[in-house]
Formats: C-alpha cells, sequence, structure tokens
C-alpha cells in the first residue's frame, strides 16, 4: 500500500488538476503576435528540442571580415518571454559595426581575446568609449547611437546579450541612404551637403 | 564594387534576419483581445495610413452645448500597446460634464482659453477643485471621481489626455439611474430618499 | 575531508557572493514610498516575525453590525510587492456595506455561511448582482462601484482579497457628502436636489 | 423633455462609442494561451454566472487525512488578469504538506482553529518557521522551498492566497522520485544514497 | 444620533486605517530617483497647486522660427508615476525638427491648422512620411529616427504627447558633431567624407 | 552666425531642459533597495569606467574542479534595470553543478567545447535533458530544479545568462542538510530516512 503516493498526487491535483501546468512558454511561432509576444505552444508538444539551440556557432569568415551568429525568438522560441536575446560575431582585422541603436534593448558586450572599442553617445551628447580585452563587459543602454571595431591586430571575438528576445536594429546610414527618404528631407533634417547625401545613396542603394 | 553594402546588409540580415522587425504593434482589431491589448497587424499590411488619425476635427455644436471628439485604439489601431488616448471636447457656456471616474486612467486636462472648472475628490475626501485658464495643465489621478464645467462666458475648448489607450469610465448618475439597480439598494446602499432616486430614474431611464 | 562542502560552498558564493539575496522585499515603513511600493529592510534584520501577521482575528461586533479586520502592508510588512491584501468583515443582521469603489483594486470575496447580497455595475451601466452563500467565490473587478449587504438571519462573515497591497476606496456618499464640496457643485454634476444634498450633508458631517 | 439624458448618453459615446468598454477579461479558456494569460472572453457573453465559484466548499475528508478546493483561473475565469488564486486545505491530524515551491508564486497562508507549523528556507539558508494558530497569517516568499502540517490534536483548515492566478507547484520528491531522473544522475547532484533513492523511486513510481 | 455616519466611518477606517490612502505619487523632486521614478511627496503635503501646471503657455516667436512649451516630471511632478508628458511647438514658415529619436517613447503628434510634414524610419529602411493638418494625429514608434517641418505658408502649432514622463531625446547631429566624437571613428562608423564631418563640427561646436 | 546651432540647442533645451536626461540608471549600491532594484547613481557622477566590468576572466582551477566568475548589479551597477546578469564556469572532468532552483530567473546556458549535461524537471514531472556540445544553447525555465555536470573528458567552459540582474539561487542540498531545519521536520516532508538525513547533515554542516 502506498498512501504518501496518493497523498502527494492529491497534493498535485489539488493545485494543478488536470490543467497542463504553465512553467514555461515556448513561442508558437504560427499564433498572432501580441505587444507582449508569441502565444505559447501547447505544453502537451514540447519536447526536450524546443530548449536546444544548436546553430550558434561562429561559421568561417566571410569576405567582408565578418561571420556571426544569433538566436532570437524567431529561431529559438524557448527565449519567448525570457526578455532577452544572444548574438555573436567574429570580426576580421579593421572590421567595423557601423553607427546604429537598438530601440527597444540595452545591449551588453563580452569581450573575447583581442581590442574591440566601443562606445554609445548619451542624449547629452557625451561619449562612452573603451577599447575592451578579454575579461571585459561593457554596457550600451536602450535606444542610444552606438558603434564598434576591431582596434587591434588579427581577428577577434565578441558576445551580446541584448534585452529583448527580438530586438530592433536602427543602422543610421541604411535609414537616411539605403531608405527611399527624400535627399532634399534628408539636407533639410541632417544640414548634410546634397552631394554627401548622393554619394552614400549610390553607397547604399537607397533612392529618392 | 560595393563591399559596405554588403557588410550593412550582413549586418541587419544577422540581426534581424527574414523576420519582419517589431518596430511597432498596430492593433488587429479583428483579433482577440487580451489583458495586454489587441494582437499586432501583420507588419506587411502596415502602411502610413495606420499611422494617421483624421477624425480629430471637432464638429459643429449640437444643441446640448457640446462638441466632442477622441482618439482610442478602436478607432485609432496605431495608438495599441501606448499606454494612453486622446479625447477633445468643446463645452458651450453651461454645459457640465457630470460626476464620473475613469477606472483605469489617470487623466490630464489641457485648457484652452476661457474658464474650464474642474475638480476630483480623493479616496480620503478631501476635494481638489481648480478653475483652469489657457495654459493650465491639470491632473485627474487614476478612478477617482471627478467632474468639469463651463465656468465661464461663451463657449470653451479642452483637450484630454488618458493613461489608457481604451479607457473606461464610470459616470455615477447613469451606474445608479441609468441601470436595471433596484430602487431599494440604491436607497440601502446610497442613503438617498425613495423619491429622490425614482425622480432621476426616470430622467436617465433606468428600471428596477 | 568534506571537499563537496566547499563545492557547494563555492558555489553558493559564485552566484551570491557576499551579497545577501534578495528573496524578499519587507518593508521598510519608515523609507520613502515609490509608486511601487515601500523600500526593503534591510535582510539581516528581517526574522520570522516579520512574516507572521497576528492580528487577522475578527474581535466582538460593535453597536453598529460591524467587526472587521484587514492585513495591508502598513501593518504587515511582508505584503510589500506581493500585490494584494486581505480583509475580513462579519455582518450582524440588516448590515450593509455602502456604494464604493477601490481606485486601484479588484476584490475577491469569500462568502461564508449565510446570505451575503453584493453586487457591481459596469462602465455601460449593466447590474451583476448575486447573493452569495458558503463555497462562493466571486469577483469584483477594479474602480467600479460595488455594495454589498446580510440578506438573510443571523450574523454573516465575509473574507475578501484585494488586488493591491494597499488598496484605496472611495465611498461615494463620502466623497459627496462627507467632504467639502459645494452644494451646488454636487447639484450640478449629480442632478441631485439641493433639499436631498443638505440633508446627507448633515447626516455625513460634510461642509460646502 | 430630457436634454439631460441625451448630453449623458453623449458623454458615454464620446468615450465609450460604440466599442464594448474593457472593464473586465473573463478568460476565453479555449483561446490561446500567452505569457500574460487567456484572451478575453466577448463582454457582451458575459453574464453574472462568470463572476461567481461555487465549488469552494471543502468537502468530506479522504482516508490521507485531506480536503481540499481550489479556484484557479482554469475553473474560475474571472481571475484572469487578477494575479491571485485561492486554495483551501483541510488537513486532519497529523496530515503533512510535503517540501515544495511554487516557482511564480508568493503564498499566503491565513490559518484557522488548531496548529498549524509552516516554514520556508530562504536561499542562503535560513529556517523561518512558525505555528499558526487562528488569527494568524503567514507569508512564503515566491520559489523558495517550504512545508506545513497540521502540529496539533484534531483536524485543521487553512485558507491560501497565491499570487498567481495559474500557480505551478513542484514537489521535490516527486521531482527526484516520480519522475524518469536516472537515479545515478539523483545521486550526483544530490549526495544521496543509491539504496535511499531506490526507495523512495519504489514509493513515488519514478522510473530510471 | 447618526449611526450611519460612524459605519462610514468604520468602514473607511477599516480599509484605509490610520495610514494616509496612495490615491496618487505626486514625485518628490528632491527624492532620489529609481528606475521608476522619483519617490512620492508625502499626501499630507500635497496641495491643489500640485496638480496645477500653468506655464504651458507659448511665448514669443524666437529670432529662430521657434517659440515652446513642454510639461515633464521635472517641472510637473504630478506626472509621476503617470508615463507620458506633454510639450507644444510653433514653428515659423521653413522651420525643422532636426532628425533624431525618443529612446524610450512614443510620440503622438497633434497638428494644429496648417501643414506639418512628418515622418519616421522604420529599423528595416521604410520611410513613413506625412503632410498633416488640423484634424490630423500621427504615431512615431519609440526609439525610431523621425524628423519635423513647416510644410506651409505661416506660424503652425503642433501638440506632442510622448510616453514617458521625462522623455529623453537624441540627436543625430549633435550626437555626432556636438560631441566629443573623434572625426576618424565617425567616418570609419558613418562613412560619412572627413571633410563633411569637419564642417558640421565647426557648425555644431564639437571637438574631437 | 551659427543660428542652426542655437536652433538645435533650443530644441535640446526644450525636451530635455536643466534636467539631466535619464538615458540609464546605474545602481547607487548605498541607496536604499526596492522591489525594483537600487535607486539611480546621479548622471553627473557616471563615467565611462561605470560601464566597464574587468573583472569576467576566469581564473586557475581550484582543487574542487571549479573556476567561475559571475557579473551581478552588485559587482557591476551598470546591469541595474536591466534584468539580466551573467555568470561563467569552468568544470573540470567531473565536476557536477548540485540540484538547485533560481527563484527569480530563467536562466541560459550557452555551452563551450566538450560535452556538458544538464537538465530540469517540470512542475508535472517530466525530465528535460541534454547533453550539451559547442554552439548549443539551453533554457532552463525559472524557479525550476535543474543540474549540470562534465559529461566527457578533460575540463569544460559554460556562460550563462540569467534573467535576473541579481539572482537568488536555492542549492537543495544546502537547503535541507546545510540549514538548521530540525531533522524530524526533514523526516516528515521528504520521506528521507533518519540515518541519510544525519549523514548529509553531517557532510554540509548542518544543525537540527
Amino acid at each position: 500500500m502506498t498512501p504518501i503516493f496518493f497523498l502527494f498526487a492529491f497534493l498535485l491535483c489539488t493545485i494543478n488538476s488536470h490543467v497542463v501546468a504553465r512553467d514555461f512558454c515556448v513561442a508558437d511561432l504560427k499564433g498572432g503576435v501580441t505587444s507582449v509576444g508569441y502565444p505559447c505552444k501547447s505544453p502537451t508538444n514540447v519536447t526536450i528540442d524546443d530548449f536546444v539551440f544548436s546553430n550558434f556557432k561562429v561559421g568561417t569568415s566571410n569576405q567582408f571580415n565578418f561571420s556571426g551568429a544569433y538566436a532570437i525568438v524567431d529561431n529559438f522560441p524557448a527565449l519567448n518571454g525570457l526578455g532577452f536575446s544572444i548574438a555573436r560575431a567574429e570580426l576580421e582585422e579593421g572590421a567595423t559595426i557601423p553607427l546604429h541603436a537598438h530601440v527597444d534593448a540595452d545591449e551588453v558586450v563580452i569581450a573575447g581575446p583581442g581590442n574591440y572599442t566601443t562606445g554609445f553617445i548619451s542624449s547629452d551628447n557625451v561619449v562612452y568609449i573603451k577599447t575592451l580585452t578579454e575579461g571585459n563587459i561593457f554596457v550600451i543602454p536602450k535606444g542610444l547611437l552606438h558603434f564598434g571595431f576591431n582596434a587591434g591586430k588579427g581577428k577577434i571575438s565578441t558576445l551580446y546579450v541584448l534585452s529583448s528576445e527580438k530586438p530592433s536594429t536602427q543602422i543610421v546610414d541604411l535609414a537616411l541612404f539605403g531608405s527611399k527618404l527624400d535627399s532634399s528631407i534628408i539636407q533639410k533634417t541632417t544640414f548634410l551637403d546634397d552631394a554627401q547625401i548622393k554619394k552614400l545613396k549610390a553607397l547604399f542603394k537607397g533612392s529618392g
């Protein structure tokens, strides 16, 4: 006779009943998105594979000095509701991450060996810049313009944690010169010269 | 050759991949409502028109001294997730906004020219009342009973920001006298006289 | 030799370090209040007594048919940050809880033996009313006007959970007739007769 | 003529329009779950019965010294979005609630007559334990291991409020000995002896 | 004899006790800021003046075609915890609001008479641009680059609601050319020509 | 003449005024903790060094097969309000992370080269276990019991992101056997044998 088992089963039943507990909310990517993310996949369909992401290995470098990988809710649904995502980059010597902002995410950089210079500008126009080496972590506050580049010899590797499971990135050059924004409006709102605008529009394939 | 373009495209790809970024969450009004609002309309279906609301012009005054306009998530889906909505009123001389509360929204009044008297009562029964003139902004805390009236000569105009994209309004007279609430219960729970209750029930079309 | 102990101590140290963990945030009632409640009492000063509230016994009935008790963050600091509080009432035969609203809290009533009639009015003026008996739980949504009364014979007991650790209560009669709100403004914004207003102002000790 | 009625109707219309106000969000249990709960049942389908829960009466005791009842969002949809649920237990003399944790909920115990001993262990391994009697309320912080037992003579009754509308409960014995977790892994990660593990696996019907 | 008064007083006492209710949290600007804003001013020191802001009148136009006013928590402490602030601008013919982003706030523009052209660029580089006239409201999602200008004849007036009680603004030109950011880093991360950078650094008083 | 500069300065002034913008909230560790973390250090005292953490290098292995490092808000104040922290471990061959739970944090493991077996048990007693290799990321939901061990040859390295800036860790063995919890209560609430309890109490230095 195992009265204890029944006692426990009862307790479980008392609290969790026949409903499956909601310990996690793995994204159902086919469900409609709300302002707080994806709906939950039915727990009965969740398996161990939902919690494992296997594509975070950095591949071979491409011709532009970059190799990268990222895990966000759209390719790793277990991140749904966790409030952060993870990215990784390898920068060949001389490589640069251009000026951009993550509109909905703080960024934490975990530097590997080498010299990675990164910086951000606050809204009162103070520049915070630092050359990181292995064992350094750096915080870039949400929404602020920032950049990074390999400041040393040889390839470097950096890891990023972003405080959004689906971070949004606005690259200034692409927003201005890779879009259809009219040149005269760019000139009026940035004070850049028309020739400069046209040159970069040509480079970034923008129109207008 | 434009290696920079590809570099940028790569970066964009690294972060945003094939998934459309979630910069905004315009309401899909046909989707099921949750406690945090409507689901997002697919970004690929969002156009410039989703961000523009064109019906905020105040019309001609009606026979009861009022003309109004409001923008909430149900008629302006771009407000989804923003946490506020906007309303506008024009009050003819003598017009009154009766005693009411917004159960889920703080209210900020932006006064136009003229004299608009408004007030609220705190839960410890202190009365905060003020006659506003142009250049005055007034805060009415969430959930508290409040009112307003044109305290001067001529028509006045007021603008309201409410801290909910779909604010709920409970008008005391309608709750009591425009509903089916039994007169004996009103009497018991408000200490109003039966004759007074019946008089206002007749006025506000209540039953019971 | 106990290497395992050191291994565990190391792990603990790795995660929690010398800093005291933040498992709970018992209110420091003398600290400044913020919009999210009281600051935390230093964990090193927290004792078992902080988690125990001993004054929830309902006393003997008073001459007005009531006896009550409540536990909110101000008399039970362990509720800080939990988002709810608890109250208890005993109503003698005929006792009534007058029309009121909790501006920041949903209310759940857990009925004891007897007949407790309670109801609320929604913002579209629908009346939801029910006579509860033992084994009934009733939900009153945040901010809406509601009331309750002993609808049967003999004394009854009710328990309340409110979704705020420091709920705010606005009683309509006290707001109007127990305050300094000017009678002419009450008349203008509620359509009550002046005689009725004056009668209730006398009863509830209001001025104006 | 009743101009006031129209004035009020106008006001109501101005704010709430044709859309049904969102005073509450009763769960549509058939809708897809998100990380913030169920979608709202259409207000037009909500009735008074949605706000009443009638199954909270404690039944007759079972053979294992327990009788219980609980109200969570899955059996009482009006709790959707309220952030808490309610449970009730009756413990015969000698009954014990085994070591467990609620991963997403603080717990508040409201003790009835008798002696109910309950305690929790903080993450820095301090034990907070207390024998409660009628008129005592006790707080158990979210996520921490805790337990309870009837420490006196005769049957006792306890009421619980949990700060989640669908709390999750992890019982240590069931997690370890009622699951398929491999015995060698249990041994390695808990330092329990193999014989002890096998004995409890037999009792709790675990495999591995 | 007024038993009802005492009954009500009792009820009030039961719920609110001797503690002052927390209907609002007017900012104590001298208190330490937290990530959720300022601490609350003691309710006993709050007066009607705390709820009124009197400096929202637009002044006379300056020589640069602008006149403006704004109400944020720092000059209108009653906005503390409300989650939005309000600004107002008058733009002379030809005036332009340069490219900028609000890192923590959605923006809603309420257009006055005239033609106000405003636009934003999404993170996938789509341009959303519109010329607004009186009776138009426009939403600019949080964090995205945007701009505005007077597109017609004569002076225009615009009102803004921002979904932060203390919005942060990053102006691209000032961040790059009004700061100490090194010219070579600007060149490397924006692909602007050195001559262009130096020209704008001279204009905006930047160094580096 | 540089009218544009003044125009910009005006705009900046209009929005940010004399108040320092709140782009970030670096923890003032000496300020009183609230349920949402530390107060903000005054922005005027914040320097580049506040954003850099330099102690994340993993040291030499200790005699118990471990070496570790972690960055939480208490040693890296720039994490204040970001909602996550970062830890790193190196496990020699055979090393084990014992059964524990983080009461307030989801955990994401980023595996390095080698074989790291990790698993968690859900509240319905399903075991989710996986041996990770380089390029694998694994999610362990908040509050659930979990463990890890080096399952291969040689030393391995793992990185962790925890969804709390100050995560709390409860180790089951230490809670039970490293505390003062009475042996008879452990026996009653875990069904472990007295001899087993005493053996582990001796190992983990517990009393009672």
